[in-house]
Order: C-alpha cells, then structure tokens, then sequence
C-alpha cells in the first residue's frame, strides 16, 4: 500500500463559504502555487513507488474491487482534494496495473520517458484546444510540424512538398488523433468520400448518403478488403461507415501471418465482376496478435492497378520507419495512401494519441466540415478536418518524443525489442513446456505452455484436434492464474495461422516494447509460467 | 516572454552511449526522480507565470509563428529535455491562448481547478489503458462509479437501479470519450442500428450495412432531426454514418433559440408518410452560438409518440441539473434515451473529456465488439461497447470534480456565470454602442457593436439589409481586432434568430463559465471594444 503524507495547507482553510471555497480553487495565488507545489512532490512520490514496482498487479480479485466503487450519490458537499487523493492511494493506484513493469509484457504498453509526465502537467495547465487557433494559436502550426516531421520519415517526399504543404491550411499531411481506432476511422472515411464523391447531377455520399451513392453509381455494395488479421477497429468502420461487418472482407493469412496475395487479387477481380465498390484494400504493418507484416509493396501495387484506396494499419509497426536494420519490412509503405501510427504504443508517448498520415495532402477535403461559430472556411482551423471535434494539445508528447528521443534513440528502442524478442522466441524454444507459434517477424511473440503429458505428441507434430483443446484450456487457465497472482504478465490470443492448420488456438502473448524489460525478466516471466502450470497442476489430470 | 532555469542535472551527462541515454529516460531510478523533481518545479513556475496572465493572448500574427515551425526534418541525435523545454518556452508556451485568462470569454474554455493539473501527471505516470480490465484494473469500476454518479443526477432512477447495473459489465449507463464530437456519434449510432437491428432473415445493419437495412425495412431514406442550431458534428455523424449531410433535417428555430414544436410535429409526419425512417430526434439543452435550449418535454413526447430515439446534446448545458435555480431549463432531459455531456465544459475538467449517457442501460449492446487478444465477450471490458479503442484514464478528472467540487460546488459554478451573464446582458443593453441580439437563456451572449451612425435606426428598429450588412462587416473587423490585440478575447457567430428575422447576421458570443472573471473583466472586454472600434475607425467612413 502506498503511503502518503498530507500536507497543512488544506483548500477549506482558506475560506469558509462556497464562494471562497470554489474561487480558491480556481486563483492562481501564490497559496495556491505552494500548495499545488507540495501536491506535485506528494504525486512524485506516489508515481515513483507505483512505477518501481516490478510485479505486473496486485492480485485483488475484481468483484471485491467493484465493492469498493458501489456509491453512486453525487455529494453535496466536497471533499478536499488531499482527501480525495488519499483515498485515491487507499482504493485506486494500489489495484492500477504496472503498465510500465518490466514484467508486464502481454500489452501494447511500456514504461514513458520521465519527461511525458512534467509534460502532461504542462499541457493541463495550458489547456490549449487545438480545434482551432482561437484556442490554440501556437500549437496549430507545431502540431502541424509534429505531423510533418512523421510524414517525411514516411513518405521521404523532397524539401520542396513539405516547404510547400508543412504550414499550408488547405493541406492536410497527417491528423493527430485520440488512437489508432480513430486514426482507421479517418482513413477508411477519406477513402469512402473521395471514392463516391461528386458526379454531375450527384451531390456525392457526404451530402446524399451511402445508399444514394451506391445507386448512383451503379454499385451492388461496397466492402473493404484485407487480411483476417485486420484489427477490431475495422469491423467498428465497417459498422459506423453504414458498409456493415459483412462487407469486411477477410483474406486468410499464411502461416507468417501474412494476407494471401493470391485470394486478395481474385477477391479484388471477383469484387468489381459483381459490381461490389471496394473503398479500400488495408494492409497491417503488425498484427495485434502476432506482429506480421503484410506485403505493403505487392498489395499497393494490386490497390493501384484497380484504383482502390490502400491504407497500412501500422499502428504498432509504423516506428519501423526509424530502424536502418528493420526499415525494409515495411517496403512500399511511402506507396499507401494512408497510414495509421500510434504514438502512444511505440512512439513512447501516454496514452491517447495516435495519427493519420495522408500521401495526398488534399485527400482530407473529402471529410471537410464548417461552423460558423468556430472552424471557419479558409482559416487556418485543425477542426476543419477531423473526426474530433474539441480536443487537447496531445501533439505536446508526439513533437518531444521526435525531438528528446530522435532518430537514433527511437532507433536503438525499435532494435533493442526485436532483439529480446529473439531472446524470448530462443527461450521458448529450447524449453520443453513450451511450444513456438510463429517465429517473430518483429517485437510480438506468440507460443504457448505444453502440459508434460503431450510433450513428446508436439515433438513429432502429432496433436489430435482434441488434444489441442485441452491444451487450449490449459493455457486459458494458466495465462488467468498468472493474471491474478499478478507477479508477471502476458495476453492471451487465438490464433490460426500455425501449423496445425486453420484450427483456432489459443495462444500467449507477449509484447516488448518496453526498453526496461531484460533478459532476466523475460526469464523469470516463463518460469513464473512453468511454476503456476506446477503448482496448479495444470493438465495433470485430464490426459 | 517566459524565464526558465535550467537545471544542474541534464539527462545526458548520465551516460553518454544511446543504450545508456534512453535507458535512463526510462529508468525510475533516484537520479530520475530527483530529476523530475527539478523538472516539476519549473513546469509549475511556468504554469502559473502562464495562469496569471490576464491577456487574452500574444500579437504576433499566426503567418510569423508558421514560419518559426518550419523545420521537417527529424534530428538524428536528441535535444536533452532540458534545451527541448527552453525552446517551448520561447516559441511556444508565450504565444500559446490563455484560455484560463478571466478576459478570454469567447470559447467554452474557462480556469481549471488546481488540482487538474497534479492529477494529470498522475494519470501519465499511471498510464492506464481503460480498453479492458488486463490494462486498466481499478480504473473500470472507478470509472463506472463516476458515470454512475452522473446518470443518477440526470435520470434519478431508484437506487434498487444502481445497485443492479452499476458495476454490473452488461449495463452501460454512459461512456466516457473524447468529447462531446464523439459522444454525438455514439449516440446516433446506438440510435440507428438499434432501430435498423436484425429481424428475421435480416442480420441487422450493423452486419448487412445501410443500404440492405433499408431495403430490408422498406425505408426511401433515413435522417436525424433537430434544429438549424445543431452542432456542426451532427454534419459530421450524418457523414460518418452512411446517412448523408441532406438527412439531416434542420428545422427552424424560433427566436428564442428553440426548435419550432409544430415544424417538427409535421417533419415528422412528412417523414413517416414518406417513408423515410427517422434514426433520431435531437434535442439541444444550450446550443453552441447562444446558449438556446429547446423545449425538451415536448420533444421527448413527440419522439416517444412517434417511436423515435430522443437524444438531447447537453454538452455545455447539461451541468445545469446541478442547480436548484435552473435546473428547471432542462426539464424532461430525463426522459431522453441519450445524452450528451461534456466535462472539459462545464464540469471544469481539462480538455478532452466528454460522455454519453443512456436511459436504457442495454442500448449499447447495438454496438458492441469484441476481439480475441483485447475486449472479450462476457468480460468487464469497457472497449466492448465504445466508439474509441485504447484510451486514457481520462474518468480521473471526471471522478474528482465530482467529488472535490461536489454538488454544492457545482451549483455555485453554473449558477454564477448565468449571474455574470446577465450583468454583462445588461450592460450591453445599456451601451449604445451595442445591441444584445437574443436574451440569454445561461450563460452565452450574443450582442453586436452598433457603429455610431447607425444607433438611432437600430434603436428604431428600422435597420435596412444594407445597413445589416455593413454593420456585420464592421463586427467581423472588430472580432479579428480584438484577437489580434489580444488584450481579450470575445468569439464570433452568425445568428438567424433575431428580430431582424431570418437574416444572417454577424454576432460577437460571449461564454461566461469561468468563475474569475468579475464584472471589471466584463467591462473591460467590452470598453477594449468600445476603444478598438474607435481607434480603426470602424464603421466611421462607410456610412
């Protein structure tokens, strides 16, 4: 339990009434300036102890944690904060996850540069609102470099497109949004428009709607292409757009996780026979499950040869782009139309902010929208195109992680977890309990625990269908145990591109993105495994 | 311009290879610590240095700032932190809007309570991801508690409601997102695929997509209703949605700012006898230009009679169920079937927070997702049902004001800036150099500036378009004046609901919220104009 110290000089004290209460809480005096000052250390502190944990959670079970968080009267009167934050240390950072342990290795999370947190502060107190320069003078052309700076790593265009589009208004080189979820939203929005847009007497889908475009322009439906690897977040475009989740069309991928370019040419042949209007083909530069990367370079070119809009969903993977040894992976990538990236997975920065890059800076015109009363035509207004309205000054981690980490440093952090995790593919293979899913391509790894029963079956290749669904249990099992005990930590998966065929089957995770992460912690992370399995005599019984 | 320090202890002199660098940017090691420490320090003299200005912002103009961000290059080898901060504080930080300034009353930005910004760091250092529970253990029921308080204060169900769907992970009595953009998403798109679900052979839109659903449930079309003060993200869902900016239907609004009841009575029998499905009705509880709110009683009856989801978009409004004094205002808000709030409004939170809430605690089911490595089904999981994938521990903001302002807190806030409104309404009522163009309904203002000779026909009534026109010019002129100065700050509108009738006209909007602004703030933005206006001349020659 973290301990904290109060501090004297409490909010009520310095007014009794409401109005003094509310109005103290606002001032900017010089109490308030010593006061937040010791709030700060008294933060620090908690941060600190809460990020020198090496275990991945406490092992508090979630229905007693929901007991504690049962009231639901709003309080007439308020507490103060230092109450408020003591009780915070009592109920709610205690049972917060370790996101940055060096044991926690199953999410797409890691431990921040320091320097993200004064950050954060920082852009709390600015509260800037980057949907328009009204309320974000500044920030609107260093977000606009921020996005500048990715494009080029991305797309390598000469000085002259970037001293022409970098601070222009009516170009749109990339957006900051709040995830990658939105990022694919944007781009599969921009592909929809620009594909069913304006046409003599047709006002385009913008103002007509989906239903009118697809009669006007004499389509049967409409889909978007890509791997079955493709992230949830395209089954929700599919849905939100009004394509609908049927009109996802999933390829199979091979066993490296990679879409089958065959079946993706014959899908796109089959698709325009029957009249289908295929608004995009998605290729993925790291799977959420796995870490493969499509083939960007073969699938840009089929995008281009049918004329379809080719997006990389390489939320994870696009950081890539900063590794001499690991760049070419994602070959063709500067040939995608649109490209997502997240910076709160590799680019090191907290969570909420991800971007979506555009090839053509006038390709966002096709979602354009105007107010009155804030985005005016013609200004200079972020809000003009985005799927956000209102929304903080995020862009403050992306442009210090590009500048306080660079090149080199997003570099060594991009080789250094591919490294560990041949480290940990190695060690899963040399280890009897356990079973090697794929090999790596890049920083995601999935294998999983083999009871010593059906060891010598796995050995020769030799699993039933039957015997892989107990193993299947066995691993649901021990990847809870080990959640709860909550010493270390990894994800859970169903895969189906291993070779046991497309059976679906349950798979461990692990992710190593976090720079803090060490051999020895990846050791320990699997002999935490071999222990539980032991101890909880994991498929001792059923063979 | 702002003074930083620097400090001693520089993240380089660490350790000089790039393994050691980065690896000590991560490290929470006691140099870290006492690092951060120093960095905390300047942050927090720089945040208050920044509060403390009373202008509204700096001068320069927007073109020389682009041309100081027009580096695109990504360097190779990183800043220190140190040399990144100084030069935020030189190019950035001083040309970035004092949004908290009590004379920057345009925007819907307002002072923040203090304890923001501590909790900002600590949600950074939490780094929380609220997509599931493996991510985010505490922060789920934490964050369902406060949506849980919320949807008490706005529906006031019994607390036999709360007990069984508070905590229980197949109820979602709101959700928190990015603001209230996204929240008017979610809510349209719960609206249409609940009223376009699977039936029969048909699977439901979400699965078969728009144009199968209306060909499937005999519809010519599908629009969303409300009035012309709509939002300009209803334009974006509209889009977003398959339905087309056309199906938006704007009828128009009175006067008062509020929808006409037997416009929409009719657009509504138009619709159904047109066969046209009506996705949803929207209600407006204080329209973004002037603060309007619509008769929500008789909207919520007239969807209801009609079988139509009632949405009501509260987003600045909906705080007033805090005060006993106007609560009133909002009456039948409870009856809508979701609801719009924002707390980066009026719940003082910083920027990039807002919710939805619904009635029916099974309504998001219309949207749920679910994918094998992240949010499973049967899960606690709160990215099952959600517009955004991962995201951050924004609820922190949300709980705390809830809990360090309080009811009682709250109530002073609202109930104060419609006090202050008021003052300023009169005030303006009394300067012939203004003319109050609609009587606030809370606390946002819309007035113009009147040039001198053309007083007497507006105190007559006997304005002529062209004599309406010059004066928008004038207005427009004095708006971008006052900007540029940036000694305060007031936004801009054009509003058709005046006594001039449906002419458009250019209105300066004042957004009373943040609680220090005095009546001398009030004054001074308004002589700051009376002064400009006389210094440019405006309106001096033309007539």
């Amino acid at each position: 339990m973290l301990q904290i110290h109060p501090v004297n000089s409490s909010i009520e004290t310095w007014n009794p009434s409401i109005e003094g209460t509310i109005l103290s809480l606002f001032d900017p005096s010089p109490q308030a300036e010593n006061w937040e000052k010791n709030v700060d250390q008294q933060i620090l502190k908690i941060a600190y102890q809460f990020l020198r944990q090496i275990e991945a959670s406490s092992d508090i079970e979630l229905p007693d944690l929901m007991a504690q968080f049962q009231e639901f009267h709003l309080p007439d009167d308020a507490s103060s904060f230092d109450t408020y934050l003591e009780s915070l240390t009592k109920t709610l950072i205690p049972h917060s996850i370790h996101t940055s342990s060096p044991r926690f290795i199953g999410h797409m999370t890691s431990a921040l540069p320091h320097f993200m947190r004064p950050l954060a502060k920082l852009m709390t107190a600015l509260n800037q609102n980057l949907v328009k320069t009204e309320t974000a003078k500044a920030f609107t052309p260093y977000e606009r470099q921020a996005l500048g700076i990715l494009h080029r790593s991305l797309y390598q265009f000469p000085d002259e497109f970037y001293d022409y589009h970098l601070q222009n208004s009516h170009s749109t080189l990339g957006m900051v949004v709040s995830g990658g979820t939105s990022a694919n939203f944007t781009a599969i929005w921009c592909a929809r428009n620009s594909s069913l847009g304006p046409k003599g007497d047709f006002k385009g889908i913008e103002k007509e709607g989906l239903a009118a475009a697809l009669e006007f322009y004499g389509y049967q439906g409409q889909v978007i292409i890509g791997s079955s690897l493709m992230h949830y977040s395209f089954e929700k475009a599919a849905d939100l757009l009004g394509i609908g989740s049927q009109g996802l069309i999933k390829i199979p991928a091979s066993r490296h996780n990679r879409i089958d370019l065959d079946c993706l040419r014959e899908t796109v042949a089959e698709c325009r026979a029957q009249k289908q209007h295929i608004i995009a083909i998605v290729g993925i530069a790291g799977t959420t499950d796995s870490g493969g990367i499509d083939p960007i370079e073969e699938m840009a070119a089929i995008a281009q040869a049918a004329g379809v809009h080719f997006h990389v969903d390489a939320a994870w993977g696009g950081p890539l782009i900063f590794s001499q040894q690991h760049r070419h992976k994602l070959a063709g990538i500067e040939q995608a139309d649109s490209v997502t990236i997240d910076a709160h997975k590799q680019l090191y920065a907290p969570m909420g902010i991800g971007m979506v890059m555009f090839q053509n800076p006038q390709l966002a015109k096709a979602i354009e929208k105007h107010a009155c009363y804030t985005v005016r035509e013609g200004s200079a207004d972020l809000g003009q195109r985005s799927l956000e309205g209102s929304r903080p000054a995020m862009s403050l981690f992306l442009h210090a992680g590009l500048h306080a980490i660079g090149l080199k440093g997003y570099e060594f952090l991009i080789d250094e977890g591919i490294r560990k995790t041949q480290y940990m593919a190695e060690q899963v293979r040399l280890s009897p309990e356990f079973e090697l899913l794929a090999e790596p391509e890049i920083n995601l790894l999935i294998y999983r625990y083999i009871p010593e029963q059906l060891r010598e079956f796995v050995a020769k290749g030799e699993l039933t269908e039957t015997q892989n669904q107990a193993i299947d249990l066995v691993n649901e099992q021990l990847q809870k145990a080990q959640r709860h005990a909550g010493k270390t930590f990894i994800a859970r998966t169903i895969t189906q591109t291993t070779r046991y065929g497309p059976m679906a089957i349950v798979a461990l995770r692990a992710a190593l993105a976090n720079p803090l992460t060490t051999e020895a912690d990846i050791d320990a992370v699997l002999d935490d495994q071999i222990a539980l399995a032991t101890q909880l005599n994991l498929g001792g019984s059923q063979f």
